[in-house]
């Protein structure tokens, strides 16, 4: 296992999609412009990156150009398939693109019980030499971890990080400390859902699986390094300026929204989502960029 | 429009897939069966079927095997993927292959809004020519139909019918009445989850999509017959008997449970689901067979 450490801010970029293709360039854009703000690390093919809808070549071709354009930062890359099969073919391949770390969620079709979950882990764990990530988002795969599952997976080799969805900010610290308590020592414990980062950082999560900053990376660097250097009332400010945006995610989901945000800052040609996705409406569209323009990021 | 009708048994065969492939042969067997015990139509590439594991040539096959084994039986054949794209590339092949009719569910990775489904459907009946059937299983697609958003599409083109969900027995009455209501008159109800087909048959109901029936079909079609025929009592009567097959099917999930009868039956070899899936354990294993036994459907 190579020492990626998952730790800090992970911007995740979209990979914009039409039916005609993706737009490799507008990765490699997001991709550096995130480095410049300072993330820690990129998160290609999350959620926000659309692995799911992508095939194994499109999924080569976003790593490489995430790869390339972070010039150094590392990348992680996202592995998740319906069949095993699939996956271990995406984790060959990331690892040869130069992906640092694999994120890996138990996509399905069928409900999958606890056993196919961690038999899903345990034979990608013991095919990968670079670290994975149990990516925890019950919304997208219709799987529900319980923390003893959570340290089941986490004591198998390879396995370093788990990425949790979001509760109410009012648990949060509640919530990381059971978590903490149950996972093997030294497991990084990231969040994702961005309005559910700063209460969780505060609360002593290691890491933000962010989709805000794949397109506005300057707010989110600033937020986590506010609560990784303990200035918690700062870190939550900061949040709550961006409250307007995080209820369009809440609402429309982020993935819609933050499409919209690149086609409106010109990153990439709309539609930039494939179909059956459709992006925002155009009521929705004038919220989103009224509010970008009082939060000052678009002119 | 051709003239397919979905009222009746469908058949629905399991697609045994291993990691190192599907067996075409053992789907040919299980429809062979199907026709010779008088179902009125199989469902080749259902949920059963596993649609979502199997890419597109496999596809294909399945499709171009269950044709060539139903011999004028007509074969609908599932067509669902997370891309429009792909949904349109597997109704171009179905329809290649001689398919009669398209079941198609809204699988999600995203979660869908009603106006990105009711755009899928309209995006694939505009082009097809084969009848669609819209196959509501939230189990396994993440999504929920209302009884507007079914109304809406079977006001399309080539939209003829509608599979729904079970619902509890004692329910089936209102749920069948209240979608009738609902939807474009002549549009078929079909149900799902066998359990429910007797109560929804007798309840008004005009077709069971049936998982026991790719395996089992000589119950299914007993209580098809008594339920259409306006036998309610001896159709609930014989639901009642494969009680104990229905508690495994709602406890396993119908698709392991079956898999592993097919193992049993000798109709394919194990294991026979894909790769994160796995059979019953050992303990179900038996339990299953001692339950087939004890209906005189194994020797």
């Amino acid at each position: 296992m190579n020492s990626f450490d998952f730790r800090g801010l992970s911007a995740f970029p979209l990979t914009p999609t039409s039916e005609a293709g993706i737009d490799e360039r507008a990765v490699a854009i997001m991709v550096e412009r995130a480095v410049r703000a300072g993330v820690d690390s990129i998160g290609a093919l999350g959620s926000t990156g659309g692995y799911a809808y992508l095939d194994r070549e499109q999924r080569r071709r976003v790593t490489r150009a995430a790869v390339n354009a972070a010039a150094g930062t590392p990348v992680m890359a996202g592995i998740g398939a319906l069949r095993t099969l699939h996956v271990r073919q995406y984790a060959d391949d990331a690892q040869a693109e130069g992906a640092a770390a694999v994120p890996l969620a138990p996509v399905s079709y069928q409900r999958l019980t606890d056993d196919e979950v961690f038999g899903l882990y345990e034979d990608i764990s013991a095919a990968v030499s670079v670290p994975i990530c149990v990516y925890d988002n019950p919304a997208t795969t219709g799987f529900a971890f319980s923390d003893e599952l959570h340290a089941a997976i986490t004591g198998l080799p390879n396995v370093a990080a788990v990425k949790i969805p979001p509760a109410p900010a009012e648990d949060a610290a509640e919530r990381i400390t059971a978590l903490r308590n149950a996972l093997r020592p030294g497991t990084v414990i990231g969040v994702s859902g961005d309005w559910f980062a700063a209460p969780a950082l505060n609360a002593g999560a290691d890491a933000w699986f962010s989709v805000v900053a794949g397109v506005f990376p300057g707010y989110a660097v600033a937020i986590t390094r506010a609560a990784l250097d303990g200035a918690e009332s700062e870190a939550s400010r900061l949040s709550a300026e961006l409250e307007p945006l995080w209820a369009l995610f809440r609402r429309h989901g982020s993935l819609r929204v933050m499409a919209a945000a690149g086609e409106l800052l010109g990153l990439t040609a709309g539609p930039s989502l494939p179909r059956p996705l459709r992006g925002l409406d155009q009521d929705a569209r004038h919220t989103l960029e009224d509010t970008l323009r009082r939060l000052g990021l678009l002119r």
